[in-house]
C-alpha cells in the first residue's frame, strides 16, 4: 500500500461533517467519493463561472477523456518527478479457463492481480497533458498562437488520505496557451489576476505563494528547489481546514518543455512556450462550503449571484 | 492485445470525416479520442435534456467518479460475465531505486509492468453499479423507493476498435429505481416510452429490441440468452452507419441481483427489485451527427430548439 495521508482532526471531522449532510458519500476507498446533489451542483456553476470568465478569449474546447495513452506518460517525464501519483490501467488478456480461476480468486477477494496485463492506456495525471501531442500533430501554431480549454476534466493521483481535499481522483478545469514565450508569460500573469478576482468575488480569503510540486525521493527535492527558484509556479490557497493551506488553483509555466518533447512551433517557425491555469474543482466545492456554511441557501447573496446569477 | 474490432469500411469513413471536421481528434489509441467544441457542446446540451425530461420525479443526483472500489468489482459478478471489459487500476509502490528504473524503461517504451502493482481501485464498468451498496449502506429505503441519478459519469469497455461508436472510455447517463418489484417494472415501462419520445423528437429513426449483453466465453452463450428470453433488457437502436444498428439507450431490469448482493430492503422490510436505463452520450451525438449532418447550424430547426430551447 501507498503512504497514507493522515487527515488532521480538523480534516477527518470535516469530511464526517460533508457525509452527515449528504454532500459525499463514503465508497470504501479513501480519497474515493461519490458527489450528492448540492456538491455537484454547486462544482458546476462554479465551471459554469469559468466558462463566463474565459469566454472573452474564447479558448478553444478540446476535452479528453480520464484514461490517456500510456504512451504520452512515457515521453512526457512525468515518470521521472511523479512515479508515486500515476496510475496505470491494467486489462484481462486470457482464455476461458483463466477468466474462470480469475474470477474464483477475485469472488474470494483473493489476489487476482497475475491475470491482468499491461494495457496502453494511463489515468490522466493532469487535465492538459493530452492537449501537447494532440496540438503538435497539427503543425505549426497558427499565428498568434493558441488558447485552449479542458473542459470538466477528470485527473488522477494516487494519494489516499482522509483529509477530504486530498481526492485520488477529482476534476481539474485547465486553460491553456501556447505562442511565443513573451505572450505566454504575460497571459499567465494576467489571468493569475483574474482568477484571483473570481475566487475573492466568491468570499474566499486568498493567500498567492510561489509553488513546487511534489517531486518524488531525494532527486526530486532538487527539482522542486529549482522549480521554486524559477517561479515557475504559482498558487492560490485557501484555508480550507487546520493545520495547512490548501491550493485551489495553480499557474504554471511550462517554457519549452511540453513543445519541446513534442515539437510545436510556432507560425514564425519559433520555439513555442506552454503555460496553463488549473481550477480544482472540488478543493474550491470544499473551501466554499468551509467559508459560507454547509447550508447553500443561507449563502451571502453575492456569492450565489455570481454563481446562480441574479435571478436566482 | 486484445481482440481489436475492425470497423466496417463506412464506420472507419464516419470516424476519418468526424476528424477532419476537427468534432473528434485521434489520441494514437483505439477508442480514445478528444472531444471538440462542437462534439462536447452537443453532448452536454443533450445531457441537459435528459435533466429536463427527469426534472418530474426529482431523481437524487449520487455522481461517482471513473474509478470505483475494487471490491465492488469483486463482488458485482461482473468479472464471471465480462472479464474482457473490465479495466484494472495498478500504481507503484516502490522505493527510489525501483523509480529510477521503472522510468528508465517507461522512456524508452520498453515493458515496465513489473514495477506496478494492483491497487483497491477499478474502472467504473456501469454508471449505476457503484450506486447500490452506497444505497444498502443508508439502511432500508424510504416509503415508495428511491430514484437516482448518476449524473454525466464516465464508464470503462475494454473494447479497441476503429468503429467511432464503440469507444473504450465513454459517458452514459443513468436513472435508477429502487424499490419493490411491481413499481420498478412499471417505471422501467414508462421510461422506455419516455426516452423514445425524447430521441424520435431530436429526429433519430429507432428500432426498439429485447436485447442481450456481450457476456464472455461459452457460459456466456447461455447467460445471454436467458437474459433474452426473461426480456430483461431492451434497448433503443439507431443506424448509425452499415452494417448493424447500434444501441443508443437501454434500460435494465435487475430483478433482486443487486439488492441481494447488498442488501436492499424496501420500508416494509420486503426484497427490493432494481431497474436502470442508461443513454450513452457519445452514440447519441454521433447518431444525431450522422442524421443531421455535421453542421450543426444547418440542423432542422425543431431538434435544434428541443437541444437549445426555442431562443436560439
Amino acid at each position: 500500500m501507498p503512504e497514507f495521508r493522515a487527515g488532521s482532526p480538523e480534516q477527518v471531522a470535516y469530511l464526517d461533517e460533508l457525509m452527515e449532510a449528504g454532500l459525499l458519500a463514503a465508497t470504501g476507498v479513501h480519497g474515493l467519493y461519490a458527489r450528492g446533489r448540492i456538491f455537484e451542483h454547486v462544482r458546476l456553476r462554479f465551471d459554469a463561472l469559468v466558462s463566463r470568465t474565459a469566454a472573452p478569449e474564447s479558448p478553444e474546447p478540446l476535452c479528453f477523456p480520464p484514461v490517456v495513452p500510456r504512451e504520452q506518460l512515457e515521453t512526457s517525464g512525468y515518470l521521472g518527478s511523479f512515479p508515486h501519483l500515476a496510475g496505470t490501467v491494467f486489462a484481462f488478456e486470457g482464455d476461458e479457463k483463466q477468466a474462470a480461476a480469475q474470477h474464483d480468486l477475485a469472488s474470494r477477494h483473493e489476489d487476482w492481480s497475475g491475470y491482468q496485463t499491461m494495457s496502453e492506456m494511463v489515468l490522466t495525471p493532469a487535465a492538459c497533458y493530452p492537449l501537447y501531442p494532440a496540438i503538435a500533430a497539427r503543425g505549426p501554431l497558427p499565428e498568434g498562437g493558441l488558447t485552449l480549454d479542458t473542459g470538466d476534466a477528470y485527473v488522477f493521483r494516487r494519494e489516499p488520505s482522509n483529509d477530504p481535499a486530498r481526492m485520488q481522483i477529482f476534476h481539474m478545469r485547465e486553460i491553456v496557451r501556447i505562442a511565443d514565450a513573451e505572450t505566454v508569460v504575460e497571459w499567465r500573469l494576467g489571468w493569475r489576476a483574474r482568477a484571483e478576482e473570481l475566487l475573492r468575488g466568491l468570499g474566499l480569503e486568498l493567500e498567492l505563494d510561489i509553488a513546487n510540486d511534489p517531486f518524488f525521493g531525494r532527486a526530486g527535492r532538487m527539482m522542486a528547489a529549482s522549480q521554486r527558484d524559477q517561479a515557475l509556479k504559482f498558487e492560490i490557497l485557501v484555508d480550507i481546514t487546520d493545520p495547512e493551506p490548501t491550493a485551489i488553483a495553480s499557474f504554471n509555466y511550462h517554457q519549452d518543455h511540453f513543445s519541446g518533447l513534442y515539437g510545436i512551433e510556432t507560425a514564425d517557425g519559433g520555439v513555442a512556450h506552454t503555460a496553463c491555469l488549473g481550477f480544482g474543482h472540488e478543493r474550491i466545492v470544499l473551501a466554499l462550503l468551509n467559508t459560507h456554511g454547509l447550508d447553500v441557501a443561507a449563502w451571502p447573496g453575492e456569492v450565489r449571484s455570481l454563481l446562480w446569477g441574479p435571478e436566482e
